[in-house]
């Protein structure tokens, strides 16, 4: 598949470190940054932008507040074609704290939000456009809200210049067939905006369902290298840059950081296809149980694990 | 998806076989024979039945040749709903080893030929037939035939009676609209013919392109628990089942022997997302370099393996 418009953004560190909070040190950041820039990938999600007051830094890595002084260790200027973006949760950082995008190395934020929540999303996108960043609007979860409430969310961003949102698949709980149709929903309601995907990778489908999308249209495709992420994880970069033909990918230099860094990494964190973190994905619930449950004694235990499972479900009426 | 005409093939000890030889011991082929039973799967492939004078029971182990004896130690009669697959690959087996269904507690053959061997297996097939057996044929490595030879193979076994026709993606090379035109190619070219797939997972594919094939009308699919098989796998079963709605297949037995059987093997066998097998996956070429690659000292240096591809690729013309 070859679409010039097609952008690739790596969530290597800001996805990967939901699972060690974000304690990378500096060699693994700058090996994945120059990866990426090596590989030829468009933007590198390298964490989350939230406010001091958020979060203690005794417990949490530099890459949960991308602050520049942190970002320059790793990326001098950033003289390169690889653009820098940070996530933004909602009541996770105070306007006043997101500086003008000229005075940061970050060139994207990318805004987080559940469906009941579309308002704030807009408000916090609106803010970072008018400081200057590229912006999206990424909406979590829809695998579980009612489709008149996501129609009417879809509709309010639709009346905005929010110029780019994304499908996230947030427990890795959909077919092909539902990406298919989410898909005709987002551009049907949301004309001329680009639409982007975030998958998981619980059901082995994230990196199928990222060429679903592609297919019916969307030109922003995460990735995380060996598919580093939440739980199961996400939709491997180097598959998708064996897919898209644009000769600007490289996979020499992703395959290099593979080797080096993220097998190492895979002994010290325990994501992809695990059995918990499937059978939430099937079942289409949030993974903290199935986290949870992988970080306990009984890890092992998977038979244990479904039957807490059906005996949650027998219980729910 | 709910269709009743659908069946699934575990071909966990045949595929996963291939790996080490088919040195299982009884009780893991028990147990796995086993959760078949209990988790409702329809088909149970157990091996290859082969002459006794294609290979040296020294170097494989009995499921290389599915003998009644051997049968007997973990099945007993078989008398349940399970029904038991061996597979023939042309040229391993002199017909005259073959017995009659009636005197062997193999249920269905599976034929195994390229494009170019159609003629020996359609007469295996139909040997096969005669004996008794229910039969499939299996057309390997599609993905590097020219289509007018696929053509004309169809064409050839739409005119026998051979009742099940396997598309199969032997080099897990294949994306959903390859899958996809394939399909609709098998069930124009041979109306009246059930078809089945069997996937391989170098580019974590193998369950989506499943779906696929079932949305485009394939009855017969196989997997494998936990994914294992020839280098990165096959489609995992316990995904199978977890889609299928026929409430006939049961869950809980098959994360039993994937917790208490198939993740200690994965501690002795390799298969699964490796980059070797991935690499060659994407470029559509035989895993058997991969496959080397996974078993020599060299093993972890991924990016050596890719540049050995590509010198092989520069040198091509």
């Amino acid at each position: 598949m070859f679409r010039k418009e097609i952008k690739v953004m790596d969530c290597t560190v800001r996805d990967g470190g939901l699972m060690n909070n974000w304690q990378f040190d500096d060699d693994f950041v700058r090996s994945v940054y120059q990866a990426c820039v090596a590989g030829g990938v468009d933007y590198m999600e390298i964490g989350y932008r939230s406010s001091e007051s958020a979060y203690s830094r005794d417990e949490v890595g530099p890459w949960k507040f991308c602050d520049n002084k942190d970002l320059e260790r790793i990326v001098g200027a950033n003289d390169t074609e690889l653009k820098l973006s940070a996530m933004a949760d909602i009541g996770r950082i105070a306007l006043e704290d997101i500086p003008q995008a000229s005075n940061s190395l970050i060139d994207m934020m990318r805004v987080a939000c559940y469906t009941h929540q579309v308002d704030k999303g807009i408000a916090l996108a609106e803010h970072c456009l008018e400081k200057g960043y590229e912006v999206t609007l990424n909406i979590m979860a829809v695998s579980t809200v009612m489709e008149r409430d996501l129609d009417e969310a879809l509709e309010d961003i639709a009346k905005t210049n929010i110029p780019i949102v994304y499908l996230v698949d947030s427990f890795g709980s959909m077919y092909c067939e539902q990406i298919q149709s989410l898909m005709k929903k987002y551009t049907a309601k949301m004309p001329g905006k680009t639409i982007g995907y975030h998958g998981h990778n619980n059901m082995q489908l994230a990196f199928a369902n990222t060429i679903e999308t592609i297919i019916q249209g969307a030109n922003f495709l995460d990735g995380s290298i060996l598919g580093v992420g939440r739980g199961a994880g996400n939709c491997p970069t180097e598959l998708l840059l064996s897919f898209l033909k644009n000769p600007k990918y490289k996979m020499r230099p992703i395959l290099d950081v593979i080797q080096n860094k993220l097998v190492p990494l895979q002994q010290e964190i325990d994501w992809g296809y695990h059995m918990p973190y499937m059978l939430v994905g099937s079942m289409n619930e949030h993974p903290r149980s199935a986290m949870k449950w992988m970080n306990s004694e009984q890890k092992d235990d998977t038979v244990a694990f479904y039957d807490s499972l059906m005996e949650d479900r027998a219980t729910l009426e």
